[in-house]
């Protein structure tokens, strides 16, 4: 049963590697502080890794798409076909994750949930179909219960070969024709918060676009209202690929697989995640602030400082996977640069 | 004569480029706008390489170290001493902007205008010494004219040098004790600002110390005050490095070739620029937001909008290095990413 792995406990970073570095990172030749957030993530890697000298050379980025019901109440600016079509552009090499992976020298690993417009069988892409697409939310549960353990069971796959093929970092990234409606729904039953903060513009809705997406969203969390387990509200207003991004972030944490969290969709995922096991918040780094509009509300839940704020807002992971080179930096500098001692400096 | 080539134009951006790079960015495989800051730097890459598909893969760091008399005012936290320890120390790979130089396969060019500490000849470090330190500007101009006009030519020379190497992007940094303050006051002065407004902790003043700093700078501005013009502004309250970075952002525009700013005090020497000639300020982008207090208002100032905003404030071109793998990153989406025609997807 789904229950059996998902109550498995989370890793808990190393607190004694945390202490060593931290001691390194004072001794380094530059005023205390003045690498500002490159210091505080290396010493979370270190922390995460359990090396005094962490590193995130082997990068493992698994983009989960699948489609939505929901997206028959007219939520995004794009047709549903896009979701298929999307996964072939990744295999293909044409997409911005793909772009970002190849630059990043990072796996790419794409895995099918289920779309409307199937686009079969592609070399590099995992099928794991679980439907053609979620049940439309407004008139019932997006998901059965079997379909929600499917979807997380894929996710906690993905991380297992991760960790098999010796990755140092999760990404995991999402496609998916209406799925910022859905996270919407979700994080706003997860925060008890209203559309009216959360809905954005999503892929490029205009004004009469979100005032729809909240209204559908209003409709969708007064059919679920009884929904009040994160389990349950994850199966009710999430998605498969939603759920399987909830799955990988909890068995990364039970793995001890540091994870580089990217937008609204994500996020909102994997603040489900902390809600099912909340030791799941000590293995999330977050990549970037997106410019959805809910997206600063879910991070500020979870104290979370992203890296960027570049006004990013496409998904596919592509603001985590961007962020990758500050944190390899940030690891260059930590295990690379000269103490005041090596170097002759003298300290203030 | 300095005037000579400080009054040869700035090149022009190229606007039928930009306006095909535009073009094919509009065509890519993803909602318009949805990679935010990642386009818009890549067009204006695009238009200031004119080339459609810009590329930023030699970049060229140039770090100027040199000595300020107004030190002896017990402005900084460190001892001046560590201006010519940083220079061997920036040779020997242990500095933060050597080991970020090596992870970004940039070229570092070291030049060492005058330290009180003199490190000697060093391999790899440029000596191009005025004089062991400018003068208190408390006391009177820190330069006088033939100083600040070989420190222009150094950061001009140090342009054409990296243009006969074939460099696609050019950083300027510097480091300098005291040279938070000297950059302050000339700051203030450009904009007839207070250093109640601008002064900061510079490597880790506490609040007496902020305060001794702007008592100092307000001596200064006081002194100076019938400096109006930027260059005798900038020969009066600046630094060897400080002119250097000034003249190399304006031969750079000259030459175009696009400039990375670093953090407060090159943005305030690219201000100084782009005061002596106002088409500079096309050949700057702007790579983070410092966390010294008046970069925010000096970036203001330019419209500028920097890429990363990671509580930085070392210097050394280290923020600047850090969003390179931004600019290499927006350039290999914007060359490599499927349009929707070629990728088979349907648009909005």
């Amino acid at each position: 049963m789904i229950e059996d792995w998902l109550s498995m406990p989370c890793a808990l970073p190393d607190a004694d590697v945390l202490q060593a570095a931290g001691e390194r990172q004072a001794q380094l030749t530059k005023p205390p502080g003045s690498l500002g957030q490159l210091e505080t993530v290396a010493l979370r890697l270190a922390s995460l890794q359990g090396m005094a000298q962490p590193a995130v050379d082997r990068v493992w980025i698994s983009v989960f798409a699948a489609d939505h019901g929901v997206a028959e109440e007219g939520v995004s600016a794009f047709p549903q076909a896009v979701t298929g079509e999307m996964v072939r552009n990744f295999a293909g090499g044409g997409a911005a994750i793909s772009v970002l992976a190849r630059a990043l020298g990072a796996t790419l690993d794409l895995v099918h949930l289920g779309t409307v417009n199937d686009p079969g069988e592609i070399d590099g892409v995992q099928r794991a179909i679980i439907a053609s697409s979620t049940a439309n939310f407004c008139a019932g549960p997006a998901m059965e219960a079997g379909q929600l353990a499917a979807a997380m069971a894929t996710g906690a796959a993905r991380v297992r070969a991760a960790k098999a093929a010796g990755a140092q970092l999760f990404i995991g990234g999402e496609m998916g024709i209406g799925n910022t409606t859905a996270a919407t729904a979700l994080a706003c039953a997860l925060l008890h918060a209203s559309p009216l903060e959360l809905a954005g513009a999503g892929t490029g809705l205009d004004d009469a676009g979100v005032a729809r997406k909240r209204a559908v969203v209003d409709r969708a969390l007064a059919r679920h209202a009884g929904a009040v387990e994160p389990l349950e509200q994850l199966r009710c207003l999430g998605g498969f690929e939603i759920a399987a991004l909830a799955g990988a972030y909890l068995a990364a944490a039970q793995a001890g697989l540091p994870v580089l969290v990217d937008g609204f969709i994500t996020s909102v995922a994997a603040l489900a995640a902390a809600r099912i096991q909340p030791g799941v918040r000590d293995w999330l780094l977050f990549g970037h602030r997106s410019q959805e509009r809910g997206h600063a509300v879910v991070l500020a839940t979870m104290n979370a400082e992203p890296l960027l704020d570049l006004g990013l807002r496409l998904g596919e992971a592509s603001g985590a996977a961007t962020a990758v080179p500050l944190l390899r930096l940030a690891c260059a500098l930590h295990n690379g640069m000269a103490t005041f001692a090596q170097a002759g400096v003298s300290e203030a």
